[in-house]
C-alpha cells in the first residue's frame, strides 16, 4: 500500500531527527573549481556548453547528496537552474533526484507551476507521474502556485493518494511578495485566504498521522504571519525558506511547528550548498559540516516545541 | 539596433493581416496516426518512450507550423505538454520553436513561471536568455505568473530591452479562475489591481508603436472583464485564450482591441490542431484549413475595430 505522502515525511523527520531541506540551486560559477576542471566547462555560448555545464553540476550535486543525507530529510532541486542549461538541465534534475532518492533521501522538486485544465494535468504527469525518464519516479512533492485556483491544482490533488505532496505558495519571503499577498481582503490579508483555500483542497487527504500531504510554502521574514498561516492550517506540512544565506534565524521559526515539533521542514540553499568558500580542496567536507551545523540549529528549535 | 517585441508583433500583425496565434499543446494520442506509425512510439513506460514520444510530437508540430506559418503571426508552445516526455521533450520544445522562427512566425513560451531572487533569474535566462542549445534564442515572449510580486518580474523586465516579451497572467479562462483573481480588493476585483501593477511594472518599456512588450493573458470567457482591463492598460497587448475550442466566440473579442484593431493576439490551440479528426489522410491541409479560418474569423472582428 502507497503510504502518504505527509506520514513518510513526519517519519522521516522523527527518525532522523532533523527537519532541514538542502536546496539545490546550483550555479555554474559557485562550483568547486575541482569539479569544473574535471569536467572542463567552455565558456557559455562554446558548442556543447549545455552538457558540460549540466554534468558539472550533476558531478557537484551528487557529491553535495552524499555528504547532506545523513543530516536532511530532503532535497529541493530548484528546476530554474537546471532549466538555464536546457534539455540537458531536465536530464541532470532528473538525474540528481534520482540520486538523492538512493541516499534515501525524499524529492521537493521546486517548480512553482500553474496551469489550467489539460495542462495542469501535462505538468501533473511531467513532475509527479509515473513514466520511466521523467521527473515523476523520482520526485515526492512540487511546490505550485495558487493564483488560477482550485482546478489548477486538482490534477496534482489526484497524485496525492499514490502518495506524493504539494506545497502551495502562500506568502512567500522576496521583498515583493507583499505585493499581491498583503493586499486587503475581507479585512485581513490575502494570504490567509489562500491559505484558508489550501485548506479546502487538501481536505479528505491527511495521513494516518494527521498531517496532510497538501503543504504550502511559507517565508521565515515574518513570524506573525507564520502565526497566522498555523491557525488556518492546522495539520499542513509547512515549507519553510529564508532560513540561513536568506537571513532568518532558527529562533524565528518557532511559530511554524505544531504541538511535538512536527509539520515543518526548513529550507537552506546556498549557506549549505557553498560552504566551501575559502576551503575548496575539502568542499564535500565543508558541505556536510554546513548541513551538519543547520540541522542541530534546527532541531534546537524544533525540540523546545516537542 | 534590436527592435522592441511590441513593435515587432504589432508590425507583424499589420503585416499579415492576422491576429492569430496558434497554441501548441500536443497530446500524444491524439497525433495523426500517419506520424504515430511513421515514428513508431511504444506504450508508456517502454524503452525509449520518452524519446519516440517527443519525435513524434516534432514531426506533427513542424507540419502544423509549415501550414499555419501564413496564417499566424505567432505560436504558443505549451511547455507542461513538452516537460512530460522529459528531457527529449525539453529539446523537442527548443526544436520546434527554432523551426517556428525560421518559418517567420513569433514564438511566445508558454511556461507561466513565477520565482523569486536568483531563481528568477535563472528562469529568465533559461527562456529568454542567449545560451545556445537553449529556449531563449529561439523565443519572443513568455507568460508570467505575478502572485509574487515585481522583483520575480524584474529578471524578465531586463530582457524586453533586448526586444523580448512577456505576458503576464492577469484573468484566465478556467472555471476556477475566480477562486483568487475575482477576490475583491478595495472594493475591486483583485485582478484589476494586479492590472495596474503590470501597467507600472512596464513603465517605460513602450516601443515605437506606441504599444508595450509587458502584455497580459486576460481570458475571452467574460467581456465585461476585457473593457475594464483594457482601461487599466491602454497600452498593454493582451494575448487571449479561450477562442475556438475553449468557448468565446470571435464577436466577443471586440472590447479587446485598442483604436486600430491593435494590440490584441488571440490564442486557438485544439481547434486548429486537431481540425483532422475524421479527416486523417490529409491533416496537414485540415490543419492549415481550420488556422485559415480562424484567422479569417478573427480578422472580421479586429478590421470592425480598424
Amino acid at each position: 500500500m502507497v503510504q502518504n505522502f505527509a506520514d513518510r515525511l513526519d517519519l522521516s523527520i522523527e527518525q532522523k531527527k532533523s527537519c532541514l531541506v538542502v536546496g539545490l540551486d546550483p550555479v555554474l560559477e559557485r562550483l568547486p573549481r575541482e569539479v569544473l576542471s574535471e569536467v572542463g566547462v567552455p565558456a557559455v555560448g562554446e558548442p556543447g556548453w549545455t552538457a558540460r555545464a549540466a554534468s558539472a553540476t550533476g558531478v557537484f550535486l551528487r557529491g553535495v547528496i552524499d555528504v547532506v543525507a545523513e543530516h536532511a530529510v530532503a532535497v529541493k532541486p530548484n528546476a530554474g537552474f537546471f532549466e538555464r542549461f536546457g534539455a540537458a538541465g531536465v536530464d541532470c534534475l532528473r538525474q540528481v533526484s534520482e540520486h538523492a532518492v538512493r541516499q534515501g533521501l525524499l524529492v521537493i522538486c521546486d517548480a512553482k507551476r500553474g496551469d489550467i485544465g489539460h495542462t495542469a494535468e501535462a505538468y501533473a504527469d511531467s513532475i509527479l507521474g509515473d513514466a520511466p525518464d521523467t521527473l515523476g519516479p523520482v520526485t515526492d512533492a512540487v511546490t505550485l502556485n495558487p493564483y488560477l485556483g482550485e482546478d489548477s491544482v486538482r490534477p496534482f490533488l489526484d497524485k496525492c493518494s499514490g502518495g506524493k505532496g504539494l506545497f502551495l505558495l502562500v506568502r512567500t519571503s522576496n521583498p515583493s511578495g507583499a505585493d499581491i499577498q498583503e493586499l486587503e481582503v475581507a479585512g485581513e490579508p490575502l494570504y490567509l485566504t489562500v491559505a484558508r483555500l489550501v485548506g479546502r483542497w487538501g481536505d479528505g487527504l491527511r495521513g494516518e498521522g494527521g498531517l496532510n500531504p497538501v503543504g504550502v510554502v511559507v517565508g521565515a521574514t515574518a513570524p506573525g504571519q507564520a502565526a497566522a498561516v498555523r491557525e488556518e492550517l492546522p495539520e499542513a506540512f509547512f515549507l519553510v525558506p529564508g532560513y540561513g544565506a536568506q537571513g532568518a534565524g532558527a529562533e524565528e521559526l518557532a511559530p511554524f511547528f505544531i504541538e511535538g515539533g512536527r509539520g515543518v521542514v526548513v529550507n537552506s540553499s546556498r549557506s549549505v550548498l557553498y560552504a566551501f568558500d575559502g576551503r575548496e580542496d575539502d568542499w564535500r567536507a565543508a558541505v556536510g559540516e554546513a548541513a551538519s551545523r543547520a540541522r542541530e540549529d534546527l532541531e534546537a528549535v524544533r525540540s523546545s516545541r516537542a
